[in-house]
């Protein structure tokens, strides 16, 4: 690998100093403690990779609050113990089942490019992300379902946003799929939410349940 | 999914309001650009999630910086064009295929509980991790050969360490074995950059590759 | 003392910023006439340290319900005018004399360390609590009559809920020892309360002093 | 105790009932994780009793986050292990040795009627705290040093948020002198923390000890 890696461009070196020197500093004898006894964060996060969403940030969170998961769309695929490698999975297995956390949000957003992919391959858009070897194109294929409910929603901006939160309701529907996540939940142990955040505004939408719909915090 | 969700705890809802009141308003004019333009990330980050990892604070990240994925023990699996879903691969293909970012960060940590668990159940500890079942499990096999190549060092701390940088060593390796991230390293249109963190102090190591060795950055 | 101080952590700093922002702005009116009147608090409440009790949460209170005063393990020592500085006793002095509050609450909890640690104490468990010098030892002395009291309980989650109890209970009953506070609650113009809260189950019992029991609200 | 205690006024009963079905209910399965593994709050603050100040709103905690102490003027007296009860000091060797907590924070704050009543007792306004039997005068005894310190300050508002500043830093000032912080601050395992808010504006300063200065965060 030694043609492969390349110094790290020095805006990064100097980022990284200046958290050293104070972020790191001021939280430096909680860092000890979390190193030295471990997390036991109240919560986990599933959001998306997108770069205009800090959960963070959005959570004013302290070292040690969020087990944070983030992938394309926040989708979390159906229970499916097949002894391939499931990356989400394992994520959510390990912070429910190993640390015990209250709370698993998943978070949405508005303008995501998974969602618009995903919309635009189910329409004949996109025929390349149909392709077998396309990781993208199988990875949106969790939301397929979510397609077919908002399909002929004739706007397209509406179609796209309820698409990103059907993206919320499915993850949310395949989580309770999962036989620990389902228990814990009904041990109230654990509880669910379904987020949903316009970066253009700020504006953040909490799924209600019992209304089947997103509504403002 | 009516008794499924639950409403969010009130501290999040008001957190969130110190966010949208005070962080969001200082970047509105730039997230309404992101929103509006797309965002268009320099780099993609891999890094755990662990709740005493912040990414985007590390780095002093504005918003649209960072893409970011975030998986246990911060692991990229072999590429596998299978046709089954694969999280990572898709988000890795995502953010050098779509987005072109210039670089893609692995970043490792210190007193990872995912490399905890595979140096457990490589060593017959935790045999639960060896069930088919086992999502945390079969997604640690990943970092196998890794633990192979470490498996002979006496001192437990020192093992687990040289663990967790060969979770960022396999990841990379597997990294370039993705034909479109070995087509974009050869045209430098993108770097990769090895990193662990110290989460008691703070340090941060580079991988560099012509030393196959993490030093500080 | 130059070197003993360190900067805040940035998210108080933020969280700071988010309650400035929205609930300060949302009650600002009131708190400038609380500034400038002075406040004016119908209620005293007595609660221990623990990081799980939220006294104005509990009671919504707005800002200028509640005086405060928070120990561990809630408790009030005996009238001792002895020319110590007594913090609880001052607390008590300054609500009842100088605020003239109407109700003073004295609320208990589940799960207290505090007075575990009175049970450990008091039953040999935990010696280094004897010592002289230690300051959780001799202020938890005060809860040793009402250990006398539950000792015999033999199931031990219920001995600790009892003592929990007691130390309400031997609170109102120093309370009443304090001369101003006895007059006080003689010209009805005071009204005492012990108060109990289950941290697991979020219930409340009172104190009914008829029955000499703790019934649900 | 049959008649000293009162039925509790039905308006705390129907707010108790609100936290119930509301925030209780929110935080419902972490109120369980912290009820059956005990809390581990990663601070501590030491604040006044009066009703106008809200701990918990001010940096929006989540249950579990702060161990919080209130007293009269948010003060800490000096280390003195005489074998009598001290409440305060049995609340900081609780948070410091048995909690292990990172951040000791003492928060003081404007129009503090506790600070007022030792500027006229040290004045000679009120004789009657300088009486043996005044328990609100022997704990402001605390603060006469402090009193000392800016006495010569001529404007009346100036002098009084003077003294109010000094309690923060005399409570720091004796906080290093119980061992056990002190050995806790030099391993870097807690930092101490001066803060001030004024309520009537909702600033909030921090004591920066190379300046010997409140500024604000």
């Amino acid at each position: 690998m030694d043609t492969l890696t390349k110094p790290l461009p020095d805006y990064l070196v100097t980022r990284y100093e200046g958290w050293k020197a104070t972020r790191y500093e001021q939280n430096k004898s909680w860092f000890r403690r979390l190193a030295d006894e471990g997390q036991r964060p109240p919560m986990m996060v599933i959001s998306c990779c997108d770069s205009r969403v800090n959960v963070n940030d959005l959570f004013s969170a302290q070292p040690g609050d969020i087990f944070l998961h983030r992938n394309i769309a926040n989708l979390v695929p159906p229970y499916e113990p097949d002894g391939d490698p499931h990356g989400t999975s394992a994520a959510v297995e390990y912070a429910v089942s190993v640390l015990k956390v209250a709370h698993l949000l998943v978070l949405g957003h508005s303008n995501c490019g998974g969602v618009q992919g995903c919309a635009d391959m189910c329409s004949g858009k996109l025929p390349e992300l149909e392709e077998k070897a396309s990781f993208i194109g199988r990875w949106l294929d969790i939301l397929r379902p979510g397609y077919e409910r908002v399909k002929d929603i004739e706007d397209e901006p509406q179609r796209l946003r309820a698409l990103e939160q059907q993206a919320v309701k499915e993850s949310l529907s395949n989580l309770i799929g999962f036989p620990f996540v389902k228990s814990a939940v009904e041990a109230e142990e654990l509880s669910l939410h379904g987020l949903w955040v316009d970066i253009r505004e700020g504006a953040l939408l909490n799924y209600d349940g019992r209304k089947d719909d997103f509504v403002p915090v």
